[in-house]
């Protein structure tokens, strides 16, 4: 292995939600400047209905500039707060269904080479109809696709949400190995 | 839906690699500012021996601050130059073998509520022995694995790089459907 240093971190952009540092660096000899973004992390589950069907989020992600179908997923309020917790939270906010039965599924890290976020996936069963309740800046609408349908949708390039992508195939392939 | 309108992208800091920009929106009849990281795309690879082995890169991570196992993947060198003309250099340089045997499997977006880094992930059969060819800044050592023994480490919350899960879980799919 080559040799690596981080000499420095610098914050360089605050953003609404995110923090932009410049680390300064010495990696193979050679001094550098490398990105690094940092967030909490957060939280996403798979809403598994009694008909088997997974509960879905259609939203408007102005990064990518279309409409994405997505896990249901919110960011940790406060960086101690735990996976579980948040996506609790997140899982009656965005489909209006509680559960008690909520297992982990994987963990992610979404983008290694620039930031820190983590993303902890779980899978939610036997739910408990409750009442939705969206964040101000936030619009989304639900659907309910079987598994069969969602990994077909991955292979046809339409589902490309890296959390989404990645639990929903675990979830294929754990209940395949099951 | 709720109403979603961007009103002006302004870049907000310039990094070694990544644009960060503020756009201002208004969503649900209120301005606020977004944060938005704009990045040109990159492709990995799933690069498969002929005992079935897939080839893995191990390399220290300094955003996630530890060592990652990874698929071998690499940034475009060019907006437009595409995910396959980008993964069979990646390959080459990353695990000394060069494939003419390369197929689309899926593509992600790394991380949608913030970039639009997009990845292009490939399968590469039918190996042939060429040279390494490391980037000035990267260090890295290669692993061999089957295909068991990593969706196994994905299960264990060792491997968490979101392309990596998305990539490796989608193959164990498709290698289960065929």
């Amino acid at each position: 292995m080559g040799e690596f240093k981080r000499l420095d971190r610098t914050l360089a952009y605050q953003g609404k939600v995110l923090k932009v540092y410049s680390d300064h660096v010495k990696v193979n000899g050679q001094d550098s400047n490398w990105d690094f973004i940092h967030h909490n992390g957060g939280a996403a589950v798979i809403p598994v209905t009694e008909e088997g069907k997974i509960i879905m989020v259609r939203q408007y992600r102005n990064a990518v500039d279309r409409f994405t179908l997505e896990i249901p997923a919110g960011a940790l309020n406060y960086a101690e707060e735990g996976g579980l917790t948040c996506v609790a939270r997140e899982l009656e906010e965005e489909t209006g269904y509680r559960s008690e039965n909520i297992e982990w599924l994987i963990t992610i890290n979404s983008w290694p080479p620039f930031t820190n976020e983590q993303v902890e996936i779980f899978v939610a069963r036997d739910l408990i109809p409750s009442v939705q309740n969206f964040d101000e800046e936030e619009s989304i609408e639900l659907e309910e696709h079987t598994i069969e349908e969602l990994v077909a949708l991955i292979f046809r390039g339409e589902i490309k949400d890296s959390k989404t992508v990645a639990g929903l195939m675990a979830y294929a392939v754990k209940c395949e190995q099951e």
